[in-house]
């Protein structure tokens, strides 16, 4: 391996987020409990978020108004206006909510920063994912951040092309195999699969990956040994 | 001047978009309009979408969010749930609204191309913009597209150093004195301004600029005898 960029996944790599989700999540379906059952809400909202995706993007905003639109859906609109404005609160908690780095992730940059070029290649919303990345206070370590719409192929082919390296120069580390690990391989680039304990159902495949340029890691920490 | 990169903006100066705002503030204001007068509709929503602006940034979601969350103060929770359906409905169209470009517009692109690096520095939601710039035909003549959370100095810095020329080789051509052209001046590059009929309130600003770097036109056509 000659690497010269490692690219860091931000939600769930860096920092904690989707238990935030499942969190307003848990919120969301404690008001509508009159309705329908914990599994049958998480199913009704999840259809309506996979079905706004393309028009409404990842992110905090769509997932509000995703919500909206379920809980109206759920109860036939007979639901009550103050628990609409109770969903958009969720949604402002959720923007408001400090940053929890997770373990060994400052001490993983410390150690790198001098001898890779280290930047974050995230997607969802620009203006969440670039408020999350100055409250951390790791931003100082990153060259770059890469922030897109879709983590496809073509996306990580222009990061490449803007890096100015070549396809196996770069190493991505990330939680989700789906955007983080797959799309990487395709392109030529080596990635590392450091799993959380939770994924968005979105987000999870059932895939054996048999790749001589991808390894899985139990810790983010195991990254300074693999290397 | 020694011009290498014309940036564009891109709403209301490549294509059509204050007008769809405007278009949908007013379906907004016929959904209200036994609460309050026209005026003093406009004024609620204007006042609730700057107090979200650091929170959801500029783009339609964030829009829609403010549209719902002052239609439920405008009522005092008083409004149908269906109104509320309504608005979502509208920030829908909205978001699949096919793309009008500006009259002239491909025109100076295909004139321009060859002799200028051209790029399109724009704010907002990433998606929206993305999708923007593919379904309005024009992507391929752009090197580079940078989608800012604010257009500020030291994001316009950001993108000088990233094309990797000097301040005074820069033209930014757009509709906003406050996004467009006070920055790109700030930091030592050309700005021209072309008007749009329509200009956000939040985006005017009362400014006699006299600065050997500016210039204002009356169309975008206007910018190849300029050159």
């Amino acid at each position: 391996m000659n690497i010269k960029v490692i690219a860091f996944d931000a939600d769930d790599t860096l920092w904690v987020n989707e238990p935030y989700f499942r969190q307003t999540e848990e919120r969301f379906c404690e008001l509508l409990s009159d309705y329908l059952s914990r599994h049958d809400l998480e199913r009704e909202l999840l259809t309506i978020e996979i079905a706004n995706l393309a028009l409404y993007g990842y992110g905090i905003k769509g997932f509000i108004l995703s919500m909206i639109e379920a809980a109206m859906k759920i109860t036939n609109n007979t639901l009550s206006v103050e628990v609409i404005g109770q969903i958009i609160d969720l949604g402002k908690q959720m923007l408001n909510q400090p940053i929890e780095l997770l373990e060994g992730v400052e001490d993983v940059l410390k150690q790198l920063k001098d001898k890779y070029r280290l930047v974050v290649a995230t997607k969802g919303d620009l203006l969440d994912q670039e408020r999350k990345l100055r409250k951390s206070g790791i931003n100082h370590y990153f060259h770059h951040i890469e922030i897109m719409s879709e983590k496809d192929d073509a996306n990580y082919l222009k990061l490449i092309k803007h890096l100015d390296i070549r396809p196996e120069e770069l190493l991505m580390i990330g939680n989700s195999l789906k955007s983080d690990v797959m799309p990487v391989l395709n392109v030529g680039g080596h990635a590392v699969h450091v799993p959380y304990h939770i994924t968005w159902a979105h987000e999870q495949i059932e895939h054996t990956i048999d790749n001589e340029r991808f390894k899985s890691l139990d810790t983010i920490t195991d990254i300074l040994a693999f290397l």
